[in-house]
């Protein structure tokens, strides 16, 4: 769950970046006390996801704006749903829309992308899982609309987990020391919440990361085939990720192999905004 | 140009949000002495954008380390192509290597759609001009992004163009009120220096906002039949936008109608980031 | 308008710098039930500005406090006119008292001297403008203010309009550059929202700036013969600025050249702060 | 002295108020590689305050303009005179120049008024002193800037000086409570540190403050008659200052009683900003 | 008294620093709708500071829980005693619990500390004062917590109070320089409401301090016999303050010897936070 | 590591929190161009920890002082050692030295401290951990420190690992649940990076614990004789934190039976400040 202590920062700094001395539209044209009633549309069918930061970026530029009938996070919609309604100062909420939009337009559009992933996966016990490919500054924000979407999250930061990659392994093993003692000994030197994933590229790495005693192999852009040999040979002793360029063609391919994560960048680097739009009635006063 | 005042706070927001603790993985991984040299690598064509942001990421994680050989801003390149090379401490461009490619990946993927935007319109007076449907946080960045790709922007914020949309109008109708004369009131209470652009949906309204004198009539979801008629009707008297569902398969015939201005949501709300990687051989103290 | 989200950052941190950790003559002089009703009284006449940023000052100091019967924005008042009546802990109202007053009575200070150079114009097309010559972190505060005196603003940043002075043609015109070619290529580079202005200091320069196609052209430091001369010259081709220490006795003459616009740096750099005072009575628990 | 730690915030904050996103006149108008060299120039007398907030503004926008011989805070200064040299890239110069003026303006301003006062009472031991009418967010700028006229500071906040003024002492003696005895307990209640002021507006209230061991008394309005008369009165007994509408014209008569300290809310409320200008050359590349 | 806006930010940075993506541990376990009753309850006794803070942190977690029935600001408890309770969103009070007791142990710590010294000191005129040996960032917290435990604050700050200690006297006297003319010197260049004191290691220091007229003389680490002669030296021309090494055994002694104020760094550089629980019962939906 | 990312604006709040209008002392005694040098001296011996913060509050006064000879974090040392030499400004150095002192002796308190709980330890394989009773604003510092002081550090966040307590165990099985099977869905919706603890009150719990396969259980305010059962019960299964009470007299007991883990709250929640002195030299200029 995103808190408010999470989203009222981010929210009121995208308000001050879209109008840093006023909204001279509204003000030049929109009588001030006129009032207006909304109704955020759906023009595309898809998950719902940032309805709290839509509301957010309403209250914030006018405390006395309603937002009602909010469809709840995670919640799928047909094209024309209704998603909320919004009542208030015609000028506020005129002067809110864009944000408001830009961020559930955004978040929908993850949690609705995830979802496909899901869906395709459906029948394994794959889960799909983000990446740190996030927008900066939003992070908290896409992972929630990733888990909106059903999917589940990968370490938040560099700080929460370890993940050894090529050029880690590449360092570790200078010398021609063994690969498995450096992994050792760098597992006794992490606190024991932290998870220890390693990534390999060649099913022969295999056993030495896995005598170490990780939690996790990553098995980087394996073939499906591979994939699958790589499942048999681990044998449940580590959990599975597979990972690179997963796409909505091949994932299914990819979850019937049977690894336990599939981590898919396209998730929130590539985001399509979902078409959502607000629809507003203006009574003057 | 993006200045060192644009670029820092928003890098140094992105880096914390991602090592908030540090980076345990280099830091259990990497001996403390280790260099490494790196070269950022396009895996597929493009434009080029956010090479100082990219910069800011690794001279803000480490003070020492150096990035050269950088691409300009707005630079074409092929697959293959180097973009810049890196020199630093290992820890520091391990931990910086994901947040600079998260921007130079999205900037870099803006400019690129721009510029065949840009490119479909060849040969035409159009421009393409980006929206108000940019990432929270990020306009400034985007928007730079758009001029790499050869594009314009359009009003930055709420603040500094007025832009008359439906709902506008029909408060300013309420009542059977005259359209000319309730424009010609709002144009008498602007800044001298404030660019009023005001929305129409049919051509029928387009005489009555002419006669107010204003500077661009956007013209929303217009056929391209009809966009030909409105560049006759108004025939100079003021800059012509075209907006609405522009896409790549539509925005050359939309330019070859005579508009002025087309204003493309896609190119930042739904942003593919370019494949751009970071190749990077450690050196052992 | 100033919106909360302006108004609560810049009265936080004026508070914080008043009171870095409290107010030891209310807490050790007041006791803590203690109430008080106050009345800000108007010692001199003048033009209300800020009345929201000092209920803000009120109300961030205590929430519970009340502020009723405010003059509106732009109000005229009289000596002795009372602009509002606050009621709460008297701890709080004495601790606010300052930085409130300091707010309204700069902001009424300009309203007041803005609508000074308005009344000096009236039965003229003339509008007086502010210029960026404004306090470091009070713009939006400040033009405000001017809006309330009957002003008009000028552009509000170096980001939302081009304005070019000597230095900048001279460099255009270096080399024995056409300036007419070059202004021209300077509009083809900027966006269509942008409005470009010209500095000249001599009539000679007019034609060929025009020529260029500029929104507006300033007439810099010009004698009031010269400017009739350019309003004749330049006779409707773009909107006439004229700059450059105007008083409150010569603005009436610089009015009725004809200008359409007349710019005046000491709204906001020498600003005199209105004499409000707060009368307030305090009632032990 | 103001330290760096104060000024770069502030100078931040002003240069992105001023820019939030560029200098389109720069950018559009003057080639990327052109220099300039500029000279501070005095276009009226006064006293100098503000010079390193003018290099920060210089140096936050371009770390390589260089700014050198600058004339030392508190140095008088005649008309024509040049306060400092400013060189480096010509589009960097003139974006700060505007906000580097707006402080060094201000800041002299207030050096130069404070001077006159401290003029106006030579040959007596009265000090100028300053307020807590301060434009908010510039206080540390702007006591500095007294000090370099000469003037001395007041409390800087509500926490570190005790002031009690008429509406406390009402509340002190309500209910017939003894002053002398009330001001003995505030006395104990506060810091050793703590600086106890309080303000009578009568004589005969004198003798009860005196008694309760207080550090100065404030004749708040006092004719100089009175003034005088006060001065007998106390006898050394605490420290006196004098306020209440002091202005060039009385403030040395006031000073000729014998009063220790003046106190001129003047020097801060109503700045003049002192005629400085940046004669720039621009060199093409 | 701490205000809401000393209180919030800081709060705010810690309940961010505690849960920077949520708290994963009560989304996980606690159904959303469920609902806990906690009491604040004393596991030792002590001196009670703090409970604005602890307020806060429930509340900028989730504004509808409710705090009753809270112990007074420097209120004495036993064991077992309950100091407040909470109830609302069962998620909501288990994430802001430990940031709660963080500060409320903390503060209850320092307060319980100053009233173990200041009972010591009992029947004695000394005032038991802290330093500014406090917790970065938590200062005016820190002395809150004293004055809650009956003691008396020092200078804040740097800014707010000049205390010349032996590298200071060295400079001023270099060059055998009088130290009387030197302190004088620096007495008239103060503002009149700085307070001035002055730290001698030897009692022949004494003389030659007092005649400059100082405010407080420190007499740092001085032995309990020479506190007492010290004590008749100055026979009352300054404030006296005993430092240095001051323990709960040693300052009853020192209390006795007549001097006003004894100063002690371990109230706020060694704290011990008091052992104060959360006793939660969390109700299903 | 501590990063200058993470360092540098702890530093600067510090700093600023302690001179908010500079340093009046320094300012009024110092003469502008003395210089200074200075030696960090250990008046009793420890563990150091904090360097870089020392050295940051010293570069971020004056960015001219030099900091040399630094011992390393985490280096022993005798009373009497020199831990670094600075030189610079004498005034600078004197403003910085109580902020730089506050830092290193709370961090080389909290490492020795820790230092002395791991010696306590050796010749077992139990690690000595902190926990989140850490000061608000610096765990990321107090963290390093318990690092430095050999020790090792739990989940830094409620973010990033989930650890189950009594009341949530409570919730869990409300209404007659199944334990294991509650947990096992727990489990089910954490990612797969997320470490689960669980805290057991009694030994029965604790087969129903393992067998849904946790990651680590705590055995809360066992006795001895019940850790050993416990260690015997487990045999392997999961990783087992001893937590509740720890001082330096029981932990050596507790390592030897078996645990792997040994929380202990006061390492950070109880901080002793370390006694270290800056010895200054100062040369008039």
């Amino acid at each position: 769950m995103l808190s408010s202590n999470q989203i009222e920062p981010v929210v009121r700094m995208a308000l001050a970046e879209d109008a840093p001395w006023g909204d001279i539209t509204s003000e030049s044209l929109i009588p001030e006390g006129a009032t207006a009633t909304a109704r955020l549309v759906a023009r595309e069918s898809g998950v719902f996801s940032g309805g709290e930061v839509f509301r957010a970026a309403m209250r914030l530029t006018d405390a006395r704006i309603r937002v009602d009938g909010m469809l709840g996070e995670g919640g799928a919609f047909e094209t024309g749903a209704v998603l909320a309604e919004v009542t208030g100062s015609a000028r506020a909420v005129l002067q809110a829309e864009r944000i408001g939009l830009n961020f559930v337009q955004r978040m929908s559009g993850i949690a609705t992308l995830t979802a496909r992933y899901v869906a395709e996966t459906s029948g394994t016990a794959a889960r799909i899982v983000d990446t740190r490919k996030t927008t900066p500054g939003l992070r908290a924000f896409e992972r929630h609309a990733v888990r909106c979407g059903g999917g589940f999250n990968h370490r938040f930061s560099l700080s929460d987990a370890v993940m050894a990659k090529d050029n880690h392994l590449a360092v570790l093993t200078a010398g021609g020391r063994d690969l498995t003692e450096a992994l050792r000994e760098v597992r006794s030197r992490l606190g024991h919440t932290v998870h220890l994933e390693v990534e390999v590229d060649r099913l022969d790495q295999v056993e030495a990361v896995l005598s170490a005693g990780v939690d996790t192999i990553m098995l980087d852009n394996f073939s499906v085939e591979q994939l699958r040999e790589g499942v048999a040979l681990i044998d449940g002793r580590a959990i599975i990720e597979a990972s690179g360029s997963v796409t909505l063609d091949t994932v299914a391919a990819i979850a019937r192999t049977g690894v336990d994560i599939i981590s898919v960048g396209a998730l929130t680097h590539s985001v399509r905004s979902l078409d959502l739009g607000l629809d507003i009635a203006v009574d003057r006063p």
